[in-house]
């Protein structure tokens, strides 16, 4: 962990998501086009690429890692690496640091308004599980009512399914409204989806795997997890409902995931984690954790609808809600992934599942705040909302603070509707 | 298409799956562990990237394609490209060609028994569908007996789900018996899978891709299509009937997927294109395809156990089925898996699903073949089997015969259990 009286040489205003403390991985592009690993500073992006170049790193990873066009050769070189290559950053980014002379280390910084960020991993495979108990309550109550909402294996097993890999995306990337089966009176229809929804959710970035036909050890997990992203999993909810029997989600999902440009590393959320929910009945030997795996990140969902733009209203808070709510964890959900012998990869994304917490306006997805289009939300513009609409923008925002720590925050995770 | 009547310089057995008009892709390493991209001709290869170094493929395709460590590059390359290779093959491996001395024509040459095959493509995504009636309604009527067995959705969509990308593996890889959770008395064991089954199938692999947010009309899905392999789809039963409700199977099947290690063009298979089942009712406009996309692949599951091994038994043939069976076809799933928007990408896998046929004796399963355990299969061994055991070896195989054409094969896809 770095010291949380530390400051940088780079200028970081109070509120800001990026403190020294923080130090996020993201992949940045410029008017030449060549991807860029950087690290998050205040409102600046350090450039590893260039720090690289300088030989900055020369005992601590090889260039080659950090000047590759995603964070995947990084997160392969494990744990170690990780330390150095984090440790080595505050060195050179602290208000006192004598490594860099003040007239050179501004040439290593570019403003983070100036650049247009990229995907920052390559996903292998994308797993997205359903481990708020809130949410699958809520879920299981909406779908099927007069039944009890939990099936018997959730609380057993962190319930997840794979999804689609090619169209997970970074913050800002237009979501085209997606096409699809609806189930209608004698027969489906096809067209736009009328029930398009978000989902709030948090993923992890895996560095280091194992191997093919060996289980990860809940408590080994850590040293697998390299850091955090928010995610949205956007979701068509007439396309799912028709097609999920028996066999899960697909298309309801597969047309677009978002994911939040700065990787945070676990390291730096370490003074958040916080003990999660008890879990009753206890879990099977392989998903017992002797420490907790919880953190505490409050999490926003806003909504802009285009008459809000145009009018200049600000966008409206929908969702608050906290990643502490989770029912499963992280080394949990890792523990189970593999217990089976699975392989994983460096760059794989691991989803949380949607984040709903105990009172309504916590839930993470519109299914459950207007409860299937029963109560719309009554927005400030006049307008209400069952679910988007085109040229809306959704915005998800995830951060940690409290007295006497440094903030730790996420940055953003946006997407505007397009029609199909 | 290679005509009929054509022969190669290079040996062919009467009976071999691999005639010049088939021509399949694969990657082979040898003693210096480079890869290579190879072409399957009688018991040999055709070094392709031996050619490509020769500059035999000099105005048909890039070196780089040609010389890559998988035929991810080449499936990105397009039609155009595809069909250049294949016809510049057949000048090259034609009885009467002058294009290659006698003298050093033997140099391009590797036997097959002499390398090691790899996985001949890097999976982006992969999808396996549902797509055989008969083995849809065979799951309905031994998991939810008393109901009708085909739910409401299945005769209007291509059912299908993402599995595994980091756990396909190519033929021989040996497959250890996952661990798992099973649904008990009280309360779900961990512990080794007693349920462990086999999934005969097909895949196809595809090329160039769309761009995110815009469709593959059904009538284009061709120029999308690279070709097929034989797929086993690996499945522990006892895990995926307690962790499948609501989103799907997950662990049951993300162990292993097996694939045969030669990519069988499409063009190799046009003298087998047949008509499918008819579909009732008819499918919405987006699934009406104009031209027949079923072919006509005769296909077998073939169990070996240690004992049989020991005792110099062959293996013996288990089932029988045939791809032409297939209610939903290639040109259909990746119609109704792009109609969302999904981006595919070069090297998806895309799986049919069980293919059983409407003979007990085809079903391409063991929980279909021995009715979830109920009637176990007596081999000729004077065992009995109704799961696998540690230590039994599954090989799928598949070719296309027919009077008067070239036979066309898959060669096989194997795996042998190992005790977890």
């Amino acid at each position: 962990m770095i010291a949380a009286d530390l400051s940088s040489w780079v200028p970081v205003e109070p509120g800001s998501d990026f403190p020294i403390q923080n130090l996020p991985y993201g992949v940045f592009e410029q008017q030449d086009g060549e991807p860029h690993i950087g690290v998050a500073i205040g409102e600046q992006i350090f450039d590893l690429h260039l720090a690289a170049e300088e030989e900055l790193f020369e005992n601590v990873a090889d260039r080659a890692v950090l000047q590759a066009p995603t964070l995947n050769a990084l997160l392969a070189a494990g744990p170690g690496v990780w330390s150095g290559v984090r440790s080595r950053l505050a060195d050179l980014l602290v208000s006192d640091s004598a490594e860099l002379s003040a007239e050179s280390r501004d040439g290593f910084l570019v403003a983070q308004s100036a650049v247009r960020m990229l995907l920052p991993f390559a996903p292998g495979d994308y797993v997205d599980f359903y481990s708020s108990l809130e949410h699958a309550t809520n879920l299981g109550k909406i779908l099927r009512p007069n039944t009890e909402p939990l099936l018997p294996n959730w609380r057993w097993i962190p319930i997840g399914y794979h999804g689609r890999s090619s169209t997970i995306v970074v913050d800002g990337t237009p979501v085209v409204r997606p096409n699809g089966q609806r189930k209608g009176e004698n027969e489906p229809t096809f067209g736009p989806t009328r029930l398009l929804d978000v989902e709030l959710e948090m993923g992890f970035v895996t560095g280091s795997g194992n191997r093919m036909g060996t289980a990860i050890p809940v408590q080994h997990a850590g040293d697998h997890i390299f850091g955090l992203v928010l995610v949205n999993d956007w979701s068509a909810r007439d396309i799912q409902a028709w097609e999920y029997q028996p066999l899960g989600p697909f298309l309801g999902k597969s047309f677009a995931t978002s994911v939040s440009p700065w990787v945070v590393p676990l390291d730096a959320l370490e003074p958040y984690r916080v003990r999660g929910p008890e879990q009753t009945p206890e879990p099977l030997e392989y998903l017992r954790t002797s420490r907790d795996w919880n953190y505490d990140v409050t999490l926003t969902v806003e909504l802009q609808t285009p008459r809000m733009r145009e009018r200049g209203l600000p966008a409206e808070i929908v969702s608050r809600s906290n990643f502490k709510y989770m029912y499963w964890n992280m080394a949990q959900q890792l523990a189970h992934a593999t217990c089976n012998g699975t392989a994983v990869r460096a760059g794989d994304l691991y989803a949380s599942g949607t984040i709903s917490g105990p009172d309504p306006q916590s839930a993470g997805s519109l299914i459950e705040l207007t409860w299937r289009g029963e109560r719309p939300l009554h927005l400030q513009s006049g307008e209400s909302r069952t679910f988007l609409e085109d040229g809306d923008t959704v915005t998800m925002r995830g951060f940690c603070e409290a007295p006497g720590k440094p903030r730790i925050g996420f940055g953003c995770v946006r997407g505007t509707i397009v029609p199909s």
